[in-house]
């Protein structure tokens, strides 16, 4: 069992070391991930340029590379042929923050999950409810605990084609956690606000901001079930047709 | 009605300037796209940085501006206020080449769709299905033709909510195109290669290469669709959850 781990918060983010140590439970673990952060990037393929791979110290016994591609070229480079021995399974997180709703179309730590489905290698995503101020790093070692849990039993049991687990961990201790919940997407309530300023130079400049987004939490959703102490465990599929709409499209006149 | 245009290839490319063109023929246009490529680029957020907005001179009677960011930070600015009048509709592209299969995790021209479905503002994604090597620019005007029929039933009968429609023009004249066909997500063959060279100073650098992406002409798909000669409107939905999964994965041992 050869797994790979990446994530979007960069190769020395606490949330990666947890993971990598997590996944040496179960196999074999080489890391790949980017040098910087890439939160909030979306699914990327770096085809206009060349990438960088520079070999890391990160773990004793776990051989660890960054290169400057986004999550997603990771998984890609690795797949490629970059890491010569075949990878039986893509581990990306731990992110610091619940990637829950719409969040998954924007996730870089959900994207490198994609990327490697496309390819047909299965992969999980991880992401922790931390608290929106926590001061310091968050504590990953809950969910590095139920990242081998999971992990294990898509080993023992195969995902489905096509599909890949977005898993989001409540920050609570080990024995507040009440179980798992197979969930679906929910709703994100997303509250940018656009700031508009003048620069040094008197020319406007325009920043995306606004409050940190809520969810609400609805049962069955990945939110609602966050909210009440469970790990939300949501199957995604790369197939995003929306099939119930095809009634009402071929009344159109076309 | 008022319809913003935006794209992934950048403000100047023939592509955007023929679709504003066409959505002219439906009411007030304004555009607010990149100012550079940003093919690939996938669901993508600018949080971290401001963003510049410059008004530009592309088309007599639309007010146009570029911006620094990528095509779903030009949707998101739209829509949080940096266009005063409310936006009715939202159309990207078109595209010079195809999305089709697992392009649309990727594709920066369906993401900035995405980006206004979730602020709930109807939004369509346009593509041309030009042969891989053409010289120069394509021709857009079929495609303009087709993306007027579309919208103009868009406005008349409204979309289903959490909808796009991303829809894919073969490159054939007017009178070639046998009409239109409601298609899922094919399959995409991705025949990505890393190519591994020494750079001048004997460093190595990876490159994504490999030929061109192919499709297989599956019956009811969007390829299967473009090779028989149809504009393939696909119907995407932003729930990913794999409900179909659910099941499955209830069985194991939590």
């Amino acid at each position: 069992m050869h797994i790979l781990v990446t994530n979007d918060d960069g190769i020395f983010n606490p949330g990666i070391i947890q993971l990598a140590k997590s996944m040496l439970k179960l196999g074999k673990v080489t890391v790949l991930a980017p040098d910087k952060n890439w939160s909030v990037s979306g699914h990327k393929k770096t085809l206009h340029k060349p990438l960088r791979v520079k070999k890391v110290e990160l773990i004793e016994g776990i051989e660890a590379f960054s290169s400057d591609g986004a999550p997603s070229d990771c998984v890609a480079l690795a797949l490629l042929g970059l890491i010569t021995e075949k990878i039986d399974l893509v581990v990306s997180g731990i992110n610091p923050h619940a990637n829950i709703g719409n969040d998954v179309t924007y996730s870089g730590t959900v994207t490198a999950a994609f990327e490697a489905a496309i390819s047909g290698v299965p992969a999980l995503a991880f992401s922790l409810d931390s608290p929106d101020n926590i001061d310091g790093d968050c504590d990953y070692s809950v969910a590095g605990a139920v990242a081998t849990t999971i992990a294990d039993n898509v080993i023992k049991f195969g995902l489905p084609v096509k599909t890949i687990l977005s898993v989001n961990v409540p920050y609570l201790k080990i024995d507040e956690i009440r179980g798992f919940q197979i969930t679906r997407q929910g709703l994100r309530l997303y509250r940018d606000a656009l700031v508009v300023r003048d620069d040094p130079r008197g020319i406007p400049y325009y920043w995306i901001g606004g409050e940190f987004p809520h969810g609400i939490p609805e049962a069955g959703t990945d939110y609602g079930a966050l909210k009440e102490g469970y790990v939300s465990i949501t199957p995604l599929q790369l197939d995003m047709t929306a099939y119930s709409t095809f009634e009402y499209l071929s009344q159109w006149k076309w």
